[in-house]
């Protein structure tokens, strides 16, 4: 006899969250608490951000900065400080510094207990604009970047432009880097706006944050879990990934590889003659306007092209590229043919000097 | 301006699934799967399991056997085999093997790559009726017991009691222990039913299976993470926990710790007034025909106690204990007073021998 038994699962309750552009207001947390922070940030203003919350049980664990330490070891050097101080199911974490800070605070926060919830307080441009909104968590490991980790969403996220003054111009532009790409994606008013208006100007900053955030919430409201048109930011990325592969996580920053990712899928646009050299050349132009990389020197073309598909966007040795068609307007570009790549990643080829 | 940005997440889509009770059928996959198990349940019973899938691609990972091993180490060697094989986003895991591969299959589906489909095909009976159904995944660490982990619900269990022939009779009794828990807590029918029929008969072994999941499944249907109801399934665990800390993994099967386990429950139920003596001793009556453990020598209650409170499921040092009220009817003891649960260890306590 074949005997069935259903599994009929309640819908989740609502995990909807708000995401404030302000002055950090005060956070106030029914439960224990771990503000997860990297040395430097603390020491810079981790006293602020205590003067802001309270908790009834508050921890600090920090945690060394940088790609390189995204690794599983660290979660499960987070994890157990967590037990130490005998955090339970119902305490919350607060991510309290750039993206990477937030990916692994918010990666630990997942399977700690099975999930807990969290705070984004993101203190960079690029995590502002970016890795603080959508749920995305995880890590790096001998494959690749982020790839294992959760999708798992925060309770709030608390963006202050206060934090930026600290930051070095570096890392600003590298921030601006991701407010481009989606102007270049999905907004053409907003980028033509970017052009005019310098980011320095704290009110502009404000401005670009919030259209920025906006444009993402768009997309992630549409499509958490990236099945289909949240795949459209990986614009740049599909050929940053490489290029931070090759240079060593360190050498560029995600934003910097991203802006001169984003040149390269320019040029295959170009190549499907799906995109003018004259927009091109816009955004050439205003990534250029905040010191952000538009060159990159691939040593070898073939490899480069291999390592394409370890990415883990891409399977079946299937991959799509994201490019625009026009300021505003995106497209995948599904399965372009070796031959087009390859000749695109040649133009990119590190010059060999002649001594004369 | 006080800027704010809403995030409206979507429903996700129905994660439902159905539980089988059957003659394995044929499971076809739509892309590239990995089977995940260990060395001697490979060695036994992998031939039959490997006729009845068909997938695009397919890869065996065996990992050793035992709570030992349920680590975070162990979750990165699986993690790192798929990636060895380019499995992606769209691939299956299947979980063929008992508890531990279930957890850890269902814990590595639920990371790489933010979360891939993974199926049950439990092959122990603790596994049949309890650790396949509710997709609680997780691994141990030096704190305790499955304290790392996520909520991942498999795409479809297959429970076939023909892998049962080759299990040892310890083992098949540590699953009968989680079918009297069921009975105890939620169905007196039911617990009638076990008491007059032998579960070493296929058919009543089927019937059993099904009640108890069934049970299984209304629970987590009404409360899949835990906030709630599905805590009654923790009858006899809490108790359980400790004792699987004392004794070193692997002195106790599971299933014989929970057994014990109930019936120190019962013990505290009866010193509250909450259960009758009769109503116990037929428990462990129940108990004792499958030659499970109904007693275990506490060595020393204060330690025991402390126990309680790193386990994951108190907090704020309050503490819930799952006992009866009757055979089938549960209910929670929040916060019973110190003195009355050490009267109780106390009368557990190993008795040490006078020379004479």
């Amino acid at each position: 006899m074949r005997m069935k038994v259903s599994i009929t699962l309640p819908t989740p309750p609502s995990r909807d969250y708000e995401i404030t552009i302000d002055t950090l207001p005060k956070i106030t947390i029914d439960g224990k608490a771990a503000i997860v922070t990297n040395p430097k940030v603390a020491g810079l203003h981790l006293h602020r951000l205590l003067a802001a919350v309270d908790a009834k049980e508050l921890y600090i664990v920090t945690i060394p900065d940088g790609e390189n330490y995204k690794t599983m070891e660290m979660i499960e050097f987070i994890l157990d400080r967590l037990f130490d101080h005998r955090l339970d199911r119902k305490s919350t974490l607060i991510a309290f510094g750039g993206g990477v800070i937030g990916d692994m605070t918010g990666f630990a926060a997942s399977i700690f207990q099975r999930g807990i919830d969290f705070i984004q307080v993101p203190t960079t441009l690029l995590s502002q604009v970016d890795a603080s909104v959508g749920g995305k968590t995880g890590i790096n490991n001998r494959f690749g970047k982020n790839l294992v980790g959760a999708f798992h969403q925060p309770r709030a996220v608390y963006i202050d432009t206060f934090w930026l003054k600290t930051l070095p111009e570096r890392e600003f532009a590298a921030g601006v880097a991701e407010i481009v790409k989606m102007a270049v994606m999905f907004d053409a008013d907003f980028f033509q706006w970017l052009e005019s208006h310098d980011l320095h100007e704290e009110e502009n900053l404000k401005e670009a944050i919030r259209r920025s955030v906006e444009l993402k919430a768009r997309v992630v409201n549409e499509d958490e879990k990236e099945k289909g048109i949240r795949a459209v930011l990986n614009y740049g990325h599909t050929f940053a990934h490489v290029i931070e592969n090759f240079s060593g996580y360190g050498t560029y920053l995600h934003g910097e590889a991203v802006a001169a990712g984003m040149v390269m899928a320019n040029a295959l646009a170009i190549e499907y003659g799906l995109f003018s050299m004259e927009e091109a050349e816009r955004v050439k132009s205003l990534l250029e306007k905040y010191g952000l990389p538009t060159e990159y020197a691939i040593e070898d073309p073939e490899s480069f092209y291999d390592q394409f598909f370890l990415d883990k966007k891409s399977h079946d040795n299937k991959i799509t590229f994201i490019v625009p068609k026009a300021i505003g307007v995106w497209k995948m570009l599904v399965n372009p043919e070796k031959t087009r790549i390859i000749k695109v990643l040649e133009a990119f080829k590190k010059e060999t000097a002649v001594e004369s």
